[in-house]
């Protein structure tokens, strides 16, 4: 078992999961590499999602979409193997969840593509090299989201709630993180809500749909992004026969930097 | 009288208030040339006063500072006479409003330094531009301002609270009034608070101590913003024997166009 503290590059991670070492959670590893949300789907579906990613941007930031059968994203990691190169995968059927293998050599397709998908770990070091509080990551747990009762833009096949991830601030902090955030369109960007769970649907605040709670205080505001799981429950809602994405928390690596991603 | 409808220019404004045509309020006058907050005091106390608004850049943001007894802002608008090109002026002795004369060149002395400090009339039109809604201009009122119980930073003989003004917004629109206002950090730039107006000591949100109220709605946050009434609250606190300023609402116009103010 390599030790998680030898990965220190996009690539390194990649070939721990390509040889089996990491299968796991990538919170923290290589840091300063641009880690991905993964949705596979048949070529046949696969017009249909990138409509769907056009119209919503927000949880569905592309960094990257192969070829049919590709399994290289030569924009964003030209030496990686989609195959191999992720720590868990989920295998999707008809909608429902049916396995979470950590490899698909053998369930791969040639009319396969690939959606490299941005995620908010890239603007969670932004906020934290800006001094502000990640409440999840103080208390070493995973970040909390919620389904919201707000409807993405459907495309073609694809409808579903939009899900977001939420991180407690307080005013000014929530201020400065609209600004810090807002800089990294490409993974999320900037916060889609703040201050009222109730508007979009959340009723109760430490009931998180996925991940784990983190206490909200008193003197602090929720601040909702949109959040990369918002594929997943798309997939739920869409039921094509077959996708696969990555396992929520063990992402891709791609070699992208994440001070690459920045506007402005 | 002049009518206001010819006044295109910031030099038409400043002629017309010469002339003594205009003596009120300057709001929508002469679009897209920065309106500005005026401070006028003695060579004696002018660098306590340009320290504090070092120290506080964003209520007290310095678009232009004369030389001692030059009456004109050469940085900001060259043809102008600060003597007379103000609306209306007011005249402030050991920290008491004594006057509101809309001519100053009879107490005018070679000792007096101007400040020209950036006002929020800029950052409201990017946000109308941004198709955001500024209350107060949808009541045809004054934006409501409050006294908070932050201290701003002193400086020398200078000290007093910050003084904020108030515009509600929805969540959605707080966020994006946050990314357009951030772009325009030379007058005022992004809010300072935002949700729990308790928190900076502000008791009732319908009762402003400077300006008009407006209602904040039930699915709103009251959003925040340093004000540049806060040097007189300033000038209140810290009685300079002698000191002259605009009156509210009733502004400096500068030939620095709005849109030359942006960063990002």
């Amino acid at each position: 078992m390599t030790s998680s503290h030898n990965l220190t590059t996009a690539a390194d991670v990649r070939l721990a999961c390509r040889h089996g070492e990491l299968t796991g959670q990538t919170s923290g590893l290589a840091p300063g590499y641009a880690q991905a949300n993964l949705v596979i789907l048949p070529r046949d579906w696969a017009y249909d999602f990138l409509g769907f990613c056009r119209a919503n941007p927000k949880p569905c930031p592309l960094l990257d979409v192969t070829e049919p059968g590709d399994p290289v994203p030569r924009n964003s990691a030209q030496d990686a193997d989609l195959r191999t190169d992720v720590p868990k995968y989920r295998v999707w059927v008809d909608g429902e969840l049916t396995d979470e293998p950590t490899d698909i050599t053998d369930l791969w397709r040639d009319d396969f593509v690939s959606f490299v998908i941005g995620c908010s770990f890239t603007f969670e070091t932004a906020m934290l090299r800006a001094g502000l509080p990640v409440r999840h990551i103080e208390r070493g747990c995973n970040v909390p989201m919620f389904r919201t009762n707000v409807a993405c833009h459907p495309s073609g096949r694809f409808h579903g709630p939009l899900v977001v991830s939420m991180r407690p601030l307080t005013p000014a902090d929530a201020i400065r993180a609209v600004q810090v955030t807002s800089r990294y369109p490409s993974v999320h960007g900037a916060p889609v809500h703040l201050g009222f769970p109730e508007q979009i649907g959340i009723t109760d605040i430490h009931k998180p749909d996925y991940g784990d709670m983190v206490p909200v205080g008193d003197n602090e505001l929720p601040v909702f992004w949109a959040c990369g799981v918002t594929p997943q429950a798309v997939l739920m809602a869409a039921k094509p026969p077959f996708a696969i994405t990555h396992s929520p928390g063990c992402m891709f690596f791609t070699d992208l930097k994440d001070d690459a991603l920045t506007v402005g």
